[in-house]
C-alpha cells in the first residue's frame, strides 16, 4: 500500500477489491489494523466479503449496496457540502459509493434522490438544495439527459457519474457516459461508468481547494 | 418510379438523391414533368442539383438548407398538425427536411425551434404551444437529452429525430440516436440520424390514422 | 412512485424491475396495494418474483414469458386495435410484453405470429388482418428483415420492435435495431431492442391520438 | 502479376487498383499488353484513368460505373447463367463491377434491376426470370432485407454482396452485410462490402463445378 | 413448421433451439414423430435435451459435440463430396454441425481435422484430399487465416466458417469472420459466426446444382 | 442568444460556429456589436471566418490555432489560476482553445506545453510550476498516459482534455479519452475530445468556487 | 501435437485447454507421459483441472494463479534475463502466465510488481533493476500508462502485455492494449490481451537471437 | 527536441510531421541545419514538404512513398540484418518508413515484397532468404494472414506491421492488425497500423541486444 499517497495528495489509499483475492484484501486489511491504519474498501460484493477472515469481516463497518467498506473511524469533518443527484433507484450503488468515500473523507454529502428528468418537476421541486452544495455529482443511467438539464441549472461544479444500468442501446452506461462527455451544457465533467469512488475523489479535490486546511 | 405507392400507402413516391447521378436524377424528374406527376426530391445537394438540365432545375422548389426540392404543386391541405421542435442552429437541416415533406403531404408544421434543454425554460415558454401538435416531432444532436425531457412532458406520440452534429464522442449522431432509443420517458420511438424524411413520413402515418380521409 | 403521470400523459406508472431489489419492488407493490392502485411490473424474472413478499406474490396476475405482472383490476377497453406481428418463437417474451402492457390499459391486441419473410407465404396470408389494425407493432431480431417488408405493405404507422435474439453478428439485438431504423421503407419508427412496453405505450399514445377520450 | 492462377484456379489474375499508383497500373496493364495477356482491372476509378499513359487508356474497354476495365478479348462463352439482382439504382456499381467480371471469364449474367422489398410486388413479378438462374447474386444497401427475401424464395446458391449505400446506421454496408450474415433464411453466403468482383469469383467457381470444362 | 420447405427449396425444415423452451421443442418433435417426419435439431445443448420428455429424448439420435439431433431415418444418399477443413479441436462444434447438417440431407462430408496455417505443412500434406471435394468448407478461428490460404490453394467453392474461439481481440468470432470477408484470395463466401448449419445449407445448394437431381 | 446564461451561471454565452453557416454567424455577431455584448466564438475555422462580412472580421480578435474568436474587451480579472499541461505540439490547438476561453472570462492560464510522458523528465522539470495551480488541464492525444501521471504528481483537480491527433488504433482521441475515464489515478475527470472550451469551462466553475466574487 | 515444433522454432509445443475439453486434454497429456515428453499447459483453470483424470492431474506442476500446468522437467537454463514489471496485484495472472513460460524454456525471470505509474516513484525506484534485463515484458490494465512510461525510460526491447482487468471504458483490456500500439514511446511492441504465454514466446525468441545456443 | 534521446535508448529523435505546420517543421529542421545535427522526419506528405523554405527542401533527402525524409548523413553501419516481407504494393509505404528508418540508423534491411498468402508458393520460394535475418518485418494489410504464416515459418522474432489498405470490413487496417495480436501463431508482436517506424525501431532495440555496440 501507499501510505504517503495522503500526505502527497491529500487522498487517503483506498483498495479496489475486484481484481484482488480473499486472501489479498485480508492480508492488506489485516497489514492496517496491526499498524492502527483507517482504509477504505471498495467493489468488495458481498459474496467476497465473506469469504474474508472472522476477525476482519468484524472491523469493517460494511455497505451491501455500494459494496464498500470502511476499517477504522471517520476522517475528521470537512468543511464545504456536495450534492449526489440521481435519476432513480438503479443509481444507488455507485450513489452511495460516492457518498460512502466522501464519509470517509469527512466530507458531508446531500442525497437527493429519484429526480430524472422524465418527470421534470421532481427535480425542480428540489433544485433549491442542489444549488446550496459546492459540488454537484450528478449520477444517472440510460441515457443520462439528467446531466445536461442539470449543468443547465447550476453554477458549481459538476461532476456527471455514469451508471451502467439500462438494456438494449443503453446498457452497460456508454450511453450515459456519451450524454455527460457530449453534452450542449457547458463545463460538464465526467468520470467512468459507476465510478463512485472517483466522482467523490474528484469532489474532494476541489473541496479542498475552496476550503484549504488552515 | 413506384407511381401506385400513395394508393397502396398513403405517401407519395420520393426521390432519394444522394445515391443517383445528375443525368439519373435529371431522368426520374423530366418523366415526372411530362407525366405532370407531383415529386419530393430528398438530399439533392446545391451541387448536385447545379449539374441538373436547365430545364429541371427552374421548374423545382429549390430549398438549400434541407437539400430537398419539390415538383409541382402542393397537396391539398389535411387536418391535424406537427410540432418540430429543434434543439438548436445545427438541427435545421434535418428539421427543415421533415417540414417541407409534410408541406408537400399538404400537413401543417409547426417550427419551434433552439429550445435544447441546457436552458431550460425557453422548452418551458413554449410548452403549451408544443402540446397543442397531434404529433410532435423532435431533432436534436450532440447527447439528444432533449428527447427524453419532451416525451416526459406532452402526451401526443413523440418521434425523436436525431441528426449528426456534434464533436467527439457525439460525431455523426449515434449518440443523439441512442438517447432516443435508451430514453427512461415511455412511448418515445426514433427513426435513422438525420432522417427527416422519415419522420415526417411517420408523422403522415399517424395523422391519417387520427384525421381519416373521408 | 409518480402516481400523476396518469393523468398527465394519459400512461399509467409502471415498475421497471430489473434494476431494483425484491425489497425495493415488494415495498413499491404494497404501497400500490394500500392506495388501491392500479400497477404495471416489467422485467420481473421468476427468480425475483419467487422472492417477493407472499402477500404481494399472491395479488400479482403474473406471465412468465415476458416477465410481467399486473396488480389490480384492468383499465377499461379502450377503442382501436393494435397488430403485435413477429417472426418467429422467440420474439415471443417481448411481444407478450407489448400486448399485457396494451391489455393493462384496456387496448385490444390481435397477435399474428410466426410469419418470418424467410418464408413470405405465411406473412402474406395474414395480411389483411394486419391491414385491419390502427398500429402495427412488429417485432423480430436476427436480421429484422420483417420491419421493412411489413412497412411497404400496410399503411398504418409501424413501430419497430427489435428483440435480441440471434447469434454470431445478430448477437444482442443490434442488427435487427439498426434494419428497423435503416430501413428503405418509409415511415417505419422503433424502440430499443425487447423493449415491448415502450412499443406498447407508442402505441397507446398513438390510439389516444386516433380515438380521443370523449 | 501472377499468370499462372488461372491455370490453377480457374481464375484470370485481375488487378485491384485502389492501392496503387497511376505509374504502377500502367506498367502492370504494358506487360500484359506486350505479352498478349487478357487483364481485368477493378477500381480504377476514373481520376486514376485519367492519369494513365495514352497508350493503355485507348487498349482498355472501361465502364466508369463499376470502375472496371478489361484488356483483351472476352473468354470464350462458358455455360451456366447468373442472375444479378439489385435493390435499387446506388446497387449498380458493385453489380456492374459483378457483371463485368462474369463477362470476363465468358459467363452469361442476367440484371434484374431495382426490386426492393419496401416495394414487395416488383420482385414477385421477375421472379421466374430469377429461378432460372443457376447462380443468384443479390444486390442490396441498407438495410439489406433483400438477401433473406430471396434466399427464401430461390433454391439457387445465393450470394449476397452487400453495398455500402445508406445513411445513418446503415452507411458503410456494415449493415447489410450483418443482414446477409444473420439472416433466418437457410444457405445464404456472404461477401465483403461492395465486392462486385469477389461475388462474381464466388459465382464463378460454383459454374465451373456445375458445368465442368469438357 | 413449414413442411413445404423442402419441397420448394431442396432443404428440409429444421429447429433453431436456442430461443425455444424444452415444451416447444418437445412440441414439435413429438409433431413430427406422430406425422413420421424427419426433423434435424440444432443448438440443442445438453442441459436444454435433459429437459425434454423420454419420449422425445430416446427418438432422438443426439451429438453432443455439435449440439445437434436427429430424428427419422437419414435422406437417401445424394452424389457430391465436401470437405470439411479445420484448424484446431476448438472448431469441432460448429465443424460437426456443418457435417451433421450435411449427413441429414445424405451427403457425404470428408473432415479434415487440425490444419490450421501456424503448422503449414499438415494443411500441405493433406491438400490432395481437400482438391478432390466439389464443395470445401473451411472452419477456423481466432485470427481465421486458414480461409485465405486455403481459397488460394483448390479451385472448388470454399465457404468460410468462422468460429467464436479464440481471447482478447479474436474472442466472439468477429475477427475470423473478418478474415474470411476482408480475404485477398479470389472468390471465398462467409457465413455468420459458428453457423456450421448454414454453411451445410450452402454446400447443398451447390451440390444440388452441380448433381441435379434426375 | 441566451444572453440571461452569464448571470444564472456565471460563464458567458459563446457561439459554437461549427454547425453554422457564415450568415448565422455574423447575424449573431453583429447582434452581440450592435448590443455591446462581448462574444466568444469557437470552431471558426480560417475558411469560415474568411466568408464572414468584412465589419464583423475586423471586430474580431482572431486565433487561426485555436480557431477561437473574441468580440469586446476581456473580462475584468479574476483570482485564481489555471495550468494547462500538454503533450505536444499536436495538442496546441485544444489547449490554445482552452486558455483563449479562459482568457476571455478574465483567468489566467500558464501553458507547460511539451512534457509528453515518453520523455518523463521534461515532466519533472516543471512539476513545480504545475503544483503551485488552482487547477490542471491535462492536454494529451495518442495513448494519453499523461493523464494518470500528472493525476498522481498533484492534489489538485485535473481537467483531462483529450485530443484527437494520432494514427491507427489512436485516430480520433477515443483512446485518449479512454485512458483519462479508466485511469488507475484518483480523481481525475473528463471533457470530451477536443473540447478546449468545455475544459476551460469547468475550471472556471471550479475557480469561481475557491475564489467566489465579492 | 506438433512436437517437431521445437526444432524448428526453438519454441516447445504447448497446449491451449481454453477450447479443450478435459478427456481432450487427458489424452494429450497421457500421450506425452507415455512419450516421455514435456509439455506445457496454458488455460487450464481450476475446475477444469479438477476433472483430469488422477494420474494426469498428479503428473502435472500446476500454478492457480496462472492456471498454467509444467508436464516434465524444466528445460536447461538458457543465457539472458527478461524482467516482468506489473502495474497491480490483478495483472499477476497473464504476468505468472510469462514467467511460467520462461521458467518452462530455461529461462530467468524477474518479477517487478506494483509499480503503476499512479505512483510514480514506485517504479523510479526499482529502475536500475529493470534496466539490467536484456528484455522487458511490462503488464499492465485499466489505461496502459505504464507502457509509454516504461518504454520512454529503458533501452532493451518492451513487449507491452495487456490485461483484462479495469471497469467501464477500460473492461476488457481494449483500452491498455490500445495504450501500448497508440503509444508516444518509440519502438514498443505489444501482444494479445493477457496473452502472456505469447509475450514470453517474443521474449524467447528474442533472447535466442542475442544469446544463441552454441 | 529530445537531443538526449539517443544517448538514453540509443534510438535517434525523430519528427512526426503529421501534427505539426509547416513552419513547426521548418523550425525544428532549421535548428537541426544549425547545429549540425542529424533528423528523421515521417509522414511529411508530398503536400506538406512543399511548403517547407527551399533552404529546408534541398536539405532533406525525400521519399515520397514513404513521405520520410532524412536530415544529414546516414549512422554507421550496424551489424545485424532485417528482412522487411510485404504481401503487396500496397504494403509499400509503410514497409518503406520501416527500410528508411532502419537505414537512418545504419541498419541493413532487406526487402522481400509481394509474397501474400493467396498465392503461397511466392513466400516459399523465398523463405530462406527471410529466415537468415536476425528480425523480420511483417507487412500486410486486409485480413494479414501473412503474419500467421511467417510466424510459423521462421525463428527469428517477428514484428507484424498491419497497413491500412483494404476496403468494407478490411478498410483502416484493424482487421489486419487484430490477425497480428489473434494469431494462433506463437511470439509474435505487434506495432500500430501503418507504424513502419516503430516496427523498424523495435527491431533496432532488438538488434541492438543482439550486436550491442563494442
Amino acid at each position: 500500500m501507499d501510505w504517503d499517497r495522503e500526505a502527497r495528495t491529500g487522498l487517503a489509499e483506498a483498495v479496489y477489491c475486484a481484481g484482488k483475492t480473499p486472501a489479498q484484501v485480508d492480508a492488506i486489511a489485516l497489514a492496517a489494523l496491526n499498524e492502527g491504519r483507517r482504509l477504505l474498501l471498495t467493489r468488495l460484493v458481498p459474496e467476497r466479503r465473506a469469504a474474508l477472515s472472522p476477525h476482519v469481516r468484524e472491523a469493517l463497518d460494511y455497505d451491501a449496496i455500494s459494496a464498500t467498506a470502511i476499517l477504522g473511524d471517520p476522517a475528521a469533518a470537512r468543511p464545504g457540502s456536495v450534492a449526489v443527484v440521481t435519476g432513480g433507484l438503479a443509481d444507488m450503488p455507485a450513489a452511495t459509493e460516492a457518498t460512502r468515500t466522501l464519509a470517509f473523507h469527512g466530507a458531508t454529502a446531500t442525497l437527493v434522490a429519484d429526480v430524472g428528468v422524465a418527470g421534470l418537476w421532481r427535480l425542480m421541486a428540489r433544485l433549491e438544495e442542489i444549488r446550496r452544495a459546492d459540488v454537484v455529482i450528478a449520477v444517472a443511467g440510460m441515457e443520462g439527459a439528467l446531466f445536461s438539464v442539470l449543468a443547465g441549472l447550476v453554477a458549481a461544479p459538476v461532476v456527471a457519474l455514469p451508471v451502467s444500468c439500462g438494456t438494449g442501446v443503453s446498457a452497460g452506461g456508454r450511453l450515459a457516459l456519451g450524454a455527460a462527455l457530449g453534452s450542449c451544457a457547458p463545463g460538464l465533467v465526467a468520470v467512468n461508468i459507476d465510478n463512485g469512488f472517483g466522482a467523490a475523489q474528484a469532489a474532494l479535490r476541489i473541496l479542498a481547494l475552496a476550503h484549504p486546511p488552515q
